[in-house]
């Protein structure tokens, strides 16, 4: 479903991760009221948003407030990849039952969703690459779990409902505000230590195949799957190009001209050995293209870790 | 993985429900040490079992005490196949949070899981009849969604924890001790009230197509796959016969010899079209077929019915 009328507003839920602050600054040039939501206060939210501070499950007033004639992209997650399964029930209360409430609250209100899913981890270890969105689902962690329960609810929701929304499952995206620290990221933490001359850890042999999005190519994707995603489809939104980890420190090497030393740990049970995403279906939605190739991301991502971090 | 030596103890969660009465009987006859755990005491169990009573969410100690060294059959739902969402946010912190504390809690026990999902639900609209365990899975209904989410909650324990689980996906199961106003159930249902010489109502036009699988053929499935089933894997129980409730009205009939007046009402939207299981894959496992024609089996549900309700 193509809109005629732009919605009113945005709202960014999870408005402080990663994505989460790119978007915000790629929306705040668009014009539109754009609320920023999180957990904390961010100090990288662009000036001119309204700031909404509080607690995704305790479905804030202030929150629910504006959550009507808006484009709401869902970024909110209590957790990351990873291979403990202590914490799943309560991620499951934190991010699914908290979402349901939120599609529950807002089902007469005129709303696009659109919810960033894990193209890295919803598809599981046996799809084919480049994966299709119509390939089996078969995730190997929590995380890319309820990605998939979130996207088979809100499917539930349109059929019920007549909720609309759209998908967008994002491969490994990577750039400026991704925390080199934060265990999700390998490009910002491998660039990190390759400007502090410190070695990196790599999983296994090095050779796990990864698809790398440059976050400005991720965030227009989102933009234009608000403006122009069918409803109730889902999107991969991908470079298409498959980079070993290996080859990756071969292209940060070459493109900062710093070694980087590497030291091989044990490799890690719920990493996929390769997941590279086609993003054909979005191309020929929107003639959206990834534009930035790894070496201009590379560099990108480390001048911004040069000077902010 | 076929067991070389059974496990000490059966426990049946959930065995005050349809199926958790019939495989009680079963397993008691089998004469290993039976527990039955479900919110009340239910006078239908066999008298040698120990029962216990409480809630599934507070992970109550004494049931906690008796998962080691056990088949496990998990029947446990909080809610039915229905087209509202009211309620899903609560049914999916009842169901899938309270499960996922469970396999937390027994990750080290010696414990072979059961469980038991929706092969009405799971698989959705969409999918080619006979449908085998390697089709998509689209549940257009929360009760399936949530039971597909406990699936791969149950596959990621495997992965990361070698949890040990068989998945039964059982068609539309009826006979004896399914209660003919629960709204789940159609065969006990109608024969209900031929019985009672009540009008039913049909939704929609009467041709949407069900595989009802008789109880006692379902409940030997069960246990053949406690024993014999691979760890891991997903399994049909179903008769592989596809009945539109057209035909079902016409074999009530005439295996009654009573009349049955119908009145059509509105189809509903979580209902699929056809929905028709192939259990090839346990009959190649094990040698399981399912024995009863639809005939006998409502037959055997009007007698049981009759006598006690």
């Amino acid at each position: 479903m193509q809109r005629t009328t732009p919605h009113r507003r945005a709202v960014i839920l999870g408005a402080g991760g990663f994505i989460g602050i790119n978007l915000a600054h790629a929306l705040a040039k668009d014009g539109c009221e754009l609320i920023c939501f999180d957990r904390f206060q961010c100090h990288y939210w662009p000036t001119n948003v309204k700031a909404i501070v509080g607690d995704f499950s305790q479905l804030p007033e202030e929150l629910l407030a504006v959550l009507d004639d808006a484009a709401v992209y869902h970024l909110v997650s209590s957790c990351r990849p990873h291979q403990h399964t202590e914490t799943a029930a309560d991620e499951v209360v934190a991010d699914v039952s908290s979402t349901l409430r939120y599609l529950e609250y807002t089902r007469h209100k005129n709303i696009r969703w659109v919810f960033v899913s894990s193209g890295g981890t919803v598809y599981g270890p046996n799809a084919s690459c480049p994966t299709t969105e119509d390939a089996q689902t078969n995730p190997i962690c929590s995380y890319g779990l309820i990605k998939l329960a979130l996207e088979k609810y809100f499917a539930l929701y349109k059929k019920l409902h007549e909720t609309d929304f759209v998908v967008a499952r994002v491969s490994n995206p990577y750039g400026p505000w991704q925390d080199p620290s934060s265990g999700q990221g390998v490009i910002a933490a491998l660039v990190y230590k390759a400007l502090a001359v410190q070695a990196v850890e790599i999983w296994g042999d090095g050779e796990n195949v990864r698809d790398y999005v440059y976050i400005d190519d991720a965030v227009r994707g989102l933009m234009d799957l608000a403006k122009h995603g069918e409803s109730g489809e889902i999107y991969n939104v991908s470079s298409g190009v498959g980079t070993t980890i290996n080859d990756l420190i071969q292209v940060i090497r070459h493109t900062l001209g710093i070694q980087l030393n590497t030291n091989c740990v044990a490799a890690r049970i719920f990493d996929v050995r390769k997941s590279v995403l086609s993003s054909n279906k979005l191309q020929s939605l929107t003639g959206w293209s990834p534009n930035t190739c790894l070496g201009d991301g590379v560099k990108a991502t480390a001048d911004w870790l040069s000077k902010k971090w």
